[in-house]
């Protein structure tokens, strides 16, 4: 794959001593590294050996950067409906510059208060791809898909309770999407959406 | 009940002849009369024995008017998001219209264009309460609850295809929906959304 | 809005500090508060900043009353089918009540010992919009709409074992109700059939 | 099994030819007989060999009896929610009549119109044992049982449309009743009702 | 109801002060007390106002007799298919003595040993209704209903992992019973096919 | 893969042209030819150009047969729970057969009534790999893996109504089996049972 | 949006009147136009007023063509697992080529068989974006991405039966792909697949 | 059953002094013995009356070896397609080797990156029967079903998040596997399949 592009490790359900060793291989490769699902206890292990990793405990996502890659000048928008959606949202995100790619976030947009919406429409009609991260009613990649000509990424969340059963009706209100232009990841999938939002960017 | 209240039969799952028996009671009684789920065949039947039947293919709906209801001066907005939704908007709107109301439609202004709801927002914002239907994703409810102050009723349909799963993804949607002033009936129930707008309208 | 309406915090998967930071804002703006899903710790912290914040922690509602809101003569009844249901309907109650409705609590009427409803059954007539709330079966709503002429708003609770899926099993029966003049809100949703209530209340 | 009692036949997924071949080893055995979920056309076959068959189109059941069954002095109570229930209830009627029990048929005593049921209460609590069929929200077992004393029989139907989910709606609600004394059977499986009410009142 | 009938409290949900105020009520009316679903905590609070109640960890039954109940000499089989099934049986077993029933436990029966029902079998047949306890695949009821002449309540536990779903796999397995006789309660409800179990041997 | 092993077509959703087609490349191969999923009119089209087809009506199954194919001495036994399972139990033993295997078909040995189980004990206990074939609860495969000492393909049949929900059901309580040595294939996949039956078999 | 990019009709629930008055109103401004869910009697009143209508009736679709659109040089793959998936398929290759773009069918490449990928692998990797189209186990996108570098879009089909639960399995499976670069549509949806693809390659 | 094979206890839900009971009946009869879903809490408890029980912490399996069993010179591949599968892949590994087998382990060769599979394939084409162990999307067994001649053993596992539902989304896939000679077992449970792939190694 392209010069610079990090490797990856799902943390969930791996123990520590897992993480560290599939780490320190990719570290003699010199690779630049991306950890997700990652505890700030987790975070301090692995800080241990390798002192410049950067950690983000909204996303619990580790970023270690050893290598320069080359950014595209076009970028990604990555649009949140609520305040709970942010730390999937900003696993997309970190996901989507670590890949090299310029990243716009506009958060708290959603349908509730389509005013806001509204008033950053201009960024996200700027971009070559746009992330849209929702949960409950995951109504917000309909509305800008409708309102915009690009690709959308939607991401469901597993925000909200009772009927949401736990992302499933986001998730499916996505996947029905009335819509052109709207494509689907899995339930709180952050990296995923950031990973082909980076491919289509880069194309 | 109300004077002039009309008397309600659900057709579905009678026969011609139980749905007959049931009429001519009601009609000794001289009842205004609200009949759904009624066939073209059903529809020929009721008009041998009531010849002042009117039916509306549409939303196979038949509507027997007998006494005259009071209508007060406010009105109900019946909204929907696709042209296949029209059957059960006009359930809704033909019960609500048969119970003394007045009813204004705006029709196929679903999330995708959304243009066209802000080109009839002052319509919808002009009534007293709101029902709003929509099938696959069922995002239009929280997007209109969002900009009214009114309550808004949503009526789920089975419209869609795949994992829109007959009704149960835009079901999930409205339940969850993250505006406040939403509350849902079941899915393809226009007559339960057009009777609870009724009294509400009434109060 | 209208003049006194309280601005609302939703604290479920917000830390402390974000509640606070949204809070501040609001008390700047000198507004009415209804925080929802608040701990017995998140209170504490909130209470250093907001002395005169009062919390209810059967709902785990707070409640911050800065401003007088004019209170319709009509009110609404919530009603609940069992003791386990007292959070959510609790939540529904006071919300309906920091939004300026007079609430008529009738506990405890669920449909294993009816003659208790029967008991209660002006107190509910009485109200201008009924709350009902009601866990494992759900078949309360059904009750009451057959024998009241108001608007009822039911609310599925969480409130079983088994084969109650979480509220799954009261909130299908709620959406089917053989009853006209029944609406549905999300499983455990107090505080959206509080608010569309004092909607229906304050037309 | 006990003298007198008939076999039976579940037609279902049978071609005629199966039914008429097992249908004659029982007429030489000159049992009484029960045949279940019979189309009118396979009536018609089944008359030809055994012209003393009788039919009941709603039910859609087969009766042929060769022998006289005693029947005890108690009687089981069939309750109906609504008219689109019958066929179900009296599946559970005849059934329980031809295995030798006398019935006492309450039709259409759903929750919407409780003073009907109320109006029935009697015959119901004269009975030894009552089955109680009911569709959409399924909240008539609740009620039953809360109002008699005798074990209930909850037979889920699938009357309904949307989220009533072909009977699991009401199949739900009748497993997490709230009233002691109510067990449930398939949904639609008035024969499975019918038997183990004519048992429990045969004990 | 009968004389010597216990009261019932069911605490999953209720905190301590709730409990011992409701226990305390019942202890005035002298009656005999069955509480289900109590912690070990929660039993040694009741102990202190309370010194006779009587605790099964097992089941997490509490029982206080305070009157005599009359046993009749026909008895209830409680049959279960594996060890992690007794704590539900426990309940149920309990529940019916506790109401007045002579209970004949049997256990480990399951089908994947099906000769140690077969040595089991008299005792299951003497019995006046059988409970049947089961989780996994949910077998064990349609096979004694097969064996036995008398009534069986089914009891699905949510023993098991992956594909059972808590209880649904057993649950929907007796449902779908292939065996006449067979009704069902709700997964894990020991106390609720006791107390059916009750009503039918004192018929 | 092995001499004479036929070539297979799966016939669902293939028109006649291109079911002709794919038939015809296979003739010239001059392979041994199994089709499944094969309705009667279809059947009429292939005998037209393959006069030597045979059809099994019950099974839906054409084989054509131009190789002779090595049988080894052990068989395998198709235990079927009900006669509405024999179109399946028929699939999987014809293409056992085909694929080179003596079968043993033991028919209607449900749980319901076990002696006819343990009357045929000996033919399944004498095979080397037992297939059972089960709707509604399917219970049997999990009595027969108790009693056999050999693997048992479990087949879960779409048989049944209601809370069968069209096999699943019987599919969960197979993959649920509290008895070792079971495993599961897809709702009426006869022929994916009788394939690995075969397999196990030429070992 | 782009010069000469169709309008799109989905007649799926709409009278063949509504169709051609859409139509009409289409034609008159000379556009392009795509048809989805197009039933052969409705193309046929389609040709009536538009006799250079297009129609296909393996993907059941109708294509106008009035204007040139610009086709860039890159390809879009669309890869399909077995033969029924093909008109899933041949909807999203015909959308994306009425949308401007060229597009390479690899048919038939399912993972059972996964030499007939390699085979084709060459002109996969030569797209610039990819469609995967699969039903039942819906393992084809994973497979693909793992192998490409380029953007897949998975279309789940309804192509399958029993546990395929219409397109559920596939669905889900995409869903859950462990292979980066993969999002997904609708169930059956291929037109939605199309479009984005179509949008992808003209970035 | 055979000479020497093991003895199986599943600790899950079952206390210490119930483990440590059985355990002492089985050790009296001096068998192998193995306990699946062991805790080290538990496995401590173990080793006090056994010191010479092993414990594998990761696929949480005790061992007790008394007697020597036979060990066929065929194998059984164990394959798994992550690391997060590793437990549920030992519980088979380590069933198999107690009950007398071979196992050769192929680790992390999961669909998204084929190479690896096809680098292992000889090691698992060399053995009698596969068992193919893998969660999220399910797809590898399909893939080696495809690759190989052998019984292929699919087990699902809970591995994945959001849409997996807990193992389901596997589960399905693998149950609609389009390869011929697939069968499977429930979600995680490695002991299953390690014990029927046993018997056929051992046929
Ligand atoms: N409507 C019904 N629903 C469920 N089970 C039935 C029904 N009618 C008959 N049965 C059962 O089906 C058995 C006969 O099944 P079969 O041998 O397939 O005809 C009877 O003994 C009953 O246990
Ligand atoms: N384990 C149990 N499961 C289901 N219902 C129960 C259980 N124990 C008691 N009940 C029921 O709960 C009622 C008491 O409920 P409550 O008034 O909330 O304490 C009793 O009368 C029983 O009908
Ligand atoms: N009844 C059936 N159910 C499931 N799979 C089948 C069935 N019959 C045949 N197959 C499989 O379908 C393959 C042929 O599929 P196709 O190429 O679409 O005709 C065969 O090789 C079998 O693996
Ligand atoms: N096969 C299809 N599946 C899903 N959406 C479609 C399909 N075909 C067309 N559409 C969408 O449906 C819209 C037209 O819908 P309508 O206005 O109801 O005709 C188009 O703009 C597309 O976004
Ligand atoms: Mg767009
Ligand atoms: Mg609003
Ligand atoms: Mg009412
Ligand atoms: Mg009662
Ligand atoms: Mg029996
Ligand atoms: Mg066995
Ligand atoms: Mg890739
Ligand atoms: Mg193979």
């Amino acid at each position: 794959s392209r010069v610079g592009y990090p490797e990856v490790i799902y943390c969930s359900g791996k123990t520590a001593e897992q993480v560290k060793a599939i780490l320190e291989a990719m570290l003699e490769r010199d690779s630049n590294i991306l950890a997700t699902r990652v505890s700030l206890e987790l975070f301090e292990e692995i800080r241990e050996i390798c002192p410049d990793a950067l950690y983000s405990p909204l996303a619990r996502v580790v970023a270690i950067k050893r290598k320069k890659v080359e950014v595209p000048s076009s970028y990604i928008a990555v649009v949140t409906a609520g305040t709970s959606d942010l730390p999937v949202a900003e696993e997309a995100a970190l996901t989507a510059e670590l890949f090299g790619n310029r990243v716009e976030r506009i958060v708290d947009v959603g349908v509730a208060g389509v005013h806001r919406l509204f008033a950053n429409l201009e960024a996200i009609r700027g971009a070559r791809v746009v992330i849209v991260v929702a949960g409950m009613e995951g109504a917000l990649p309909s509305l800008v898909g409708g309102l915009v000509d690009k690709p959308v990424i939607a991401v469901p969340t597993s925000v909200g309770y009772g009927a949401s059963f736990h992302g499933l009706s986001a998730l499916l209100a996505m996947l029905n999407s009335c819509s052109s232009g709207v494509c689907v990841v899995n339930i709180d999938n952050g990296y995923g959406a950031g990973y082909i939002a980076s491919m289509i960017n880069q194309l």
